[in-house]
């Protein structure tokens, strides 16, 4: 068979398998996955083989240590993975939610219901505990899940996907609902983004290029998250403490997600007062920081290039703006932003309406440090990504982000004038 | 000024009205499509004028006469484009609305809030009332519109386009806000769906190919109805009066809409008692039958091929099909159908709720005709489009469906443990 024949296989089996799943009841998902989380408890030494053969591979092709630690499942990740699928396991369905429902005059009775999107393709690289993750996450809200992980992670990869299909299928989960693609050969991805009458969405998480490959290549509709370039702005107003406290955290608590803070603005005001007291702060912590022209009359620090306004570091690394207004800082995020993550610390009733209403991000916030964009954090349980698109579903993406609506229409013989 | 950077231009202001339109009141919005509906009413000489043009231009170009009767503008038809306007006014303004708020157990305030998606593109064909309506449910739901019509109706969309965008202006919405492309080059579309900078989002509504080139090229995401092929599935316990009445509605009562009928499936427990009555019916009415083997067996008429299961007739064409069960008539509308809209007709408690869970499309019914599936039908006052996407909007797009959802958070200084 060929790689196209092989993945199109995937493909209609994956469709046949979303087609029972729609309408599986909770009570066989949830069961699912406290099984499989048992099963990959138990299967501890068979995962940690397979990832050592990854590790292996990854060390001759000399992956950097950090590379080496996102890949590794030790048996206190394998036990996160496992519990990971019992907190989905008791998040409610979402599968069947009436969201609204009325009756007609004519006597039809119009209801808007929660369903899955049908069949989800995971495209990912590096940690494997994706894979389970993921595959949680679209059998609960019923969708069957094609999964295509990284090659440095293939061996793990695949030794997961199994134990969860195989679970989940014992506990009666029709065949194909979870099925990973088993080569490693690059032209797979360009074959599964064509494949739009068996796929109904792309979820892809990794690094800039992968996605921006995917953007690029897929015919079937992408839900991602690019970059996290996300600001914190101190209003003229702004309580130095709290200013102090906010940015610290949104730079430093853990400098290398997408919610993490990475350019600062401070209004003219109060930059004199208040920026070599907080560089000094971030300095101490190792922090590298790159001012605009006017913040280096006041700090002493490296100049920022256009580049930088613009740049996700994901490091412990921040640019720095004095702006003169508050409209110009507001230009600033709308206009080099990511749409993402973005914070006004202020005493201003006015100033902070204005900045929730202009801020064209995904998650806006008033005097709050940006690193709370999260599933967890915001009461969804887990999250798949978290988008910085603006259509179906914007910010952390969680069970709702997998299902869309459906008019269920029930009539007496209606028809129409 | 080349094209591109004529586009751009356009795109640039279109993204700078949107940032103050993303805040305007209600009020503003509502007065603006008063008077324009005014406005209109005032030009009506003026429009008639510019559609002579097109006409002329039409008549010329051996456009058909439905084409053309398409295309006209007469007073009633400006009338009944201010009215619509009128109606889009006394809707509910979605922007704003807060869909869930919570409070976190840090106290941060975190609420889904409603929120214009942007810039939307509209890239249509013919009727020239879309340039009003499209352009009056994209004002009303706060977002930026740039308008792309046909070649045929160029004159019409320009001259109603500036009454609207003086207008609006006049009454107090930004510059910009409504925006058509002048130019009936056809390498403008292209130059369009790059601008993924500028445009949140791609609304087609036209023919066939038009929709697939914008698929196929946009980089910007596109909600779209594609095809509306609609099935009606006679259950072997259907009503035989019922049948015969949502039948010959669904066929009949307006053929050339998306929602319209176009392959009746016939039980085979039924098919003898109840199909040659209802062929005879259909043919009363000059509706062509095409017929599958077993059908043919019962009545008089030309055979069905594979292609017609997959066409949409858009005219008084039904394809007929006798099904040996349930799960039959539910795989041929999940595998031939658009997922647009499906009816059962059927007593069956047990079969009208598999139905309704088994059939993946955005809107089924049991017991009424698929010509109901429209915006206003379903209560919204209006639609943009029909979309038989599955991500952001299914079924009846409308003020909603030009809006997302933002996380907007207050906090008192929350910092991420």
């Amino acid at each position: 068979m060929s790689l196209q024949q092989e993945l199109l296989q995937l493909g209609r089996q994956a469709r046949q398998a979303s087609n029972a799943l729609r309408s599986l009841s909770r009570g066989v998902k949830d069961e699912a996955l406290r099984r499989v989380a048992r099963d990959l408890r138990d299967a501890k030494a068979e995962i940690k083989a397979a990832n050592a053969l990854d590790l292996e591979a990854g060390r001759e092709k000399g992956l950097s240590a950090a590379m080496l630690d996102r890949l590794e499942l030790t048996d206190d990740r394998i036990d996160a993975m496992a519990e990971g699928l019992e907190v989905v396991a008791a998040l409610p369905d979402p599968v069947g939610d009436i969201v609204h429902q009325y009756v007609h005059a004519n006597g039809l009775r119009i209801a808007q219901i929660r369903q899955p999107l049908g069949v989800v393709g995971i495209i990912y690289e590096s940690r494997p505990n994706v894979t389970a993750d993921a595959a949680a996450l679209c059998l609960k809200s019923g969708n069957a899940t094609l999964l295509r992980g990284g090659s440095e992670a293939i061996h793990s990869n695949i030794a997961i996907a199994n134990i969860f299909s195989a679970g989940a299928e014992a506990a009666g989960v029709p065949a194909h609902a979870i099925q990973i693609v088993t080569t490693t050969d690059r032209a797979a991805v360009g074959e599964i983004l064509k494949m739009d009458k068996y796929v109904d969405v792309i979820v892809p998480r990794g690094g800039k290029s992968l996605i921006a490959r995917i953007y690029e290549e897929s015919r079937i509709p992408v839900v991602a998250h690019l970059d996290g370039i996300c600001h914190t702005y101190l209003h003229e107003d702004a309580d130095p403490d709290m200013a102090r406290q906010v940015v610290l955290n949104a730079k430093l608590q853990r400098p290398g997600v997408c919610n993490a803070m990475e350019t600062l603005l401070v209004h003219e005001a109060v930059a004199p007062l208040q920026l070599p007291a907080l560089a000094e702060a971030l300095q101490k912590e190792s922090c590298e920081l790159r001012g605009c022209e006017r913040s280096r009359q006041l700090i002493d620090c490296a100049p920022a290039s256009d580049e930088d306004w613009e740049t996700e570091y994901l490091d412990k690394i921040l640019s720095i703006k004095i702006v003169s207004s508050f409209e110009e800082a507001v230009a600033h995020i709308n206009d080099f932003g990511s749409h993402h993550s973005d914070a006004i610390i202020t005493e201003s009733y006015l100033f902070a309406e204005r900045f929730l209403d202009e801020v064209d991000s995904a998650t806006v916030y008033v005097n709050a440090s940006t690193r709370f964009t999260d599933g967890f954090e915001f009461g969804l349980g887990a999250e798949i990504g978290i988008s910085t698109d603006k259509l179906h579903c914007r910010g952390p993406m969680a069970l709702e982000g997998l299902t869309s609506l459906k008019y269920v229409i029930r009539g007496t013989g209606q028809v129409r004038e």
